[in-house]
């Protein structure tokens, strides 16, 4: 177990607020217990970790296909999948002390086993937030905001399946919001009663599941370490038999060394046909898969990577901070670059001379290119480098008194501290090398 | 008015089922009401209209940011905002022939003024969902699923302010699902209890409210336009001034002419400085700007352009419908290569003769490019192009026997129906101009 750094915590979070990247959910009301608002870096930053994720498990692969599924579902969903039984605790408060216990781990619901005092009624508490759709609120109008994305895709499966003309092993992936009641949110945006997930149900044949199993928790391992994570902050973890879930053949958890200690990042599990089969058991409609090539219908096995967008990004964020100890304790945020909010920031080194109207230029034509740009023209110029390293910004392009005379720029690099002249001409060239091959 | 055409609606919605474009949300057990799942294609095709407004409203522009507030606020930012108080309705039925009436409109809450039967006690109705927050269900642990994205960005306004330094007129964008309890959802995804909007705060200068309120209404039609929409099927109606809000200046909606009639696509609001007051009295924080030029305080007013991005991506589906008459019917999605699901479909003419190996080099190298492909090698070359056609696939690249002997393909264009020849090792360049031709 490694040491935890709650001053690296704190100390993210204020540069969090600071610069933009997060910020807590209605702050001028004092703020909405463990729900936060992703800021103009953030949320930049948040979008590049999903389309990276996105086009890891969609766009590149032939045999995986993504959906957006509503986050209201019927409610006989969540009877059928466990979570409307199993996802619900009862819980008693002390009147005396105020502290709260789970009536079924107590021998006696009258007195609390701490203080004495008496207790309250049962509460029931179930994890998913309820609501009521229609004009009247009573059970018949009850509907759950979604716990989980995987239960889109399940009740899909056929759909899917059918209009993808897809054969198994094959892959529906997806990323929304979900939502749990937690009792104990905490650790900035890590645990959150409001969160998004970035899940991916692999449908193979039974026999096959060991080997997909394998190749997807080491694929998703890999993915993180692609975009930056040192693999000495990185972990996977497999369950033990006694943690698994009662439908599950294995689970494993890829956990990342966060200030507040090893957490998980994200699970891989082998569901086995249980969602399937209990959505055909209970809605009657068999969401087998018919073989052609057996002549017979037969129910996947499901090999499951569920990450949280919210969880990565943090992630990110906090393996890319670092701090210059020889210049004055400047942050630099050495985020990958298909992560970075800012690719480039266009800078003119003063405010006359026709430098601004140049670097315009080369703003415009590089947001041309698709290469999300910065520009900016204010305060002195090792300010806007130090700003640009404490957002992560991978390369500045500076506009000088030599630009005027023969048309070149100096690109300066993030982690190097180079400073290098390039044609003018050659910088959106240049830019696309750099972020293609810092990507490999 | 234009005449409505059900039947072209009913056409879209089984074309939608049919290729994975949209799905019934919860189908095997029923459907849910008024809520849907996009499907493979149609996943795709909502994320390119959601990208397109990105690029159209943050990436490319100075002087706006984005945000990703949280879904659940704290619950005095409805009460600050009206929405307690203005979006809720008291509702009874009737017992006996189960019409629905508002409270308020009846002259007698005993009797049905249609049937005379009784009615039931009056119940109220806010279109806001609500939930409870915390393991307790009353009324202090209500909070409520926010019902539009636009005060997220209202609460956060200095934080976001201060954070990017951004001075007036500077705007504030979000994208992100918003929930109405709606008593009347219908016309497929165009009004529904669950949708995503693109909304943007421009916040400017009192006295150039009116510059600014013109400029959106036109920049945002022409957007449109740019990517597909026909002029003749939009139309700007200006609201009356007895249709505003109390705080509104002026609105105008962006009409899209539906196969069931012409409907809202999207409001451009002189919201005024409304908001940032009430927010500012409500939370006892101030929300006025501090300019440095005049040294004073003041509440800048502000101009809302609020998109729906199911609804625009129902207009894009819609407007890009077409059917092929001298050719049995088929037919053709002539969707903005921008907005498609796939940019490119990658088929070898049979599966054999090393034609497969060379397609799926092709298909690689299109991907490794960003350009967004599929594979295809099952069933006769026609059926292929049909079903690229249905799906809005703009081009489709052949590998034939000719490709064996001189390493060229064709290219074949869904609008034109023009096939011509190119270098395979030119085939990245000739799409990426393709492409980006289309999109001027």
């Amino acid at each position: 177990m490694a040491a935890t750094s709650p001053d690296l915590m704190s100390t993210i979070v204020s540069l969090c607020k600071r610069r933009g990247f997060i910020f807590q959910s209605s702050e001028i009301y004092g703020g909405l217990n463990s729900c936060w608002d992703y800021g103009p870096l953030g949320v930049e930053l948040k979008r590049n970790v999903k389309e990276a994720w996105w086009r890891a498990m969609v766009t590149n692969r032939r045999d995986i296909v993504g959906i957006d599924a509503s986050i209201l579902m019927h409610p006989k969903v969540w009877e059928a999948s466990g979570h409307r039984a199993g996802f619900s605790d009862p819980l008693v408060d002390c009147k005396q002390c105020k502290m709260r216990f789970r009536a079924d781990h107590l021998d006696n619901i009258e007195k609390c086993p701490s203080c004495g005092g008496a207790l309250t009624e049962i509460r029931k508490f179930n994890l998913m937030f309820k609501t009521f759709m229609g004009p009247v609120e009573d059970d018949s109008a009850t509907v759950f905001m979604r716990p989980e994305t995987a239960q889109g895709i399940f009740v899909n499966f056929l759909n899917v399946q059918q209009a993808s003309r897809l054969k198994p092993p094959f892959g529906i992936a997806q990323i929304g919001k979900s939502f749990r009641n937690e009792i104990t949110p905490g650790n900035f945006t890590y645990r959150t009663r409001e969160f998004e997930q970035m899940e991916m149900e692999f449908f193979v044949p039974p026999a096959d599941d060991r080997y997909w199993y394998d190749f997807w928790k080491e694929t998703r391992r890999s993915w993180y370490i692609e975009y930056g994570i040192r693999p000495e902050n990185l972990r996977l973890r497999e369950h033990a038999p006694q943690e698994l879930a009662h439908y599950a053949k294995g689970c494993a958890d890829i956990e990342y060394l966060f200030p507040f200690g090893w957490s998980e990042l994200e699970g891989i599990a082998n569901r086995t046909d249980f969602d399937l089969k209990r959505h055909s058991e209970a809605s009657g409609k068999s969401l087998a898969y018919f073989d052609n090539d057996s002549n017979r219908h037969y129910f996947p096995f499901v090999i499951e990577p569920a990450a949280g967008a919210d969880r990565a990004a943090l992630a990110f964020l906090t393996d890319a901070y670092d701090v210059d100890k020889e210049d004055n304790q400047r942050v630099i945020l050495r985020l990958h670059p298909a992560l970075a909010p800012i690719k480039v920031a266009v800078l003119p080194l003063v405010k006359k001379d026709g430098m601004p109207e140049k670097a315009e230029n080369i703003y415009r034509d590089l947001l041309d290119h698709s290469i999300t740009s910065f520009y900016d023209q204010t305060s002195a110029i090792g300010r806007r480098y130090a700003r640009q390293d404490e957002a992560g910004t991978p390369f500045c392009v500076t506009v000088d008194t030599q630009t005027l005379q023969d048309d070149t720029v100096t690109i300066r690099d993030r982690d190097s501290r180079e400073q290098y002249r390039v044609a003018a001409t050659q910088i959106v060239g240049a830019i696309t090398e750099k972020l293609s091959g810092k990507r490999q």
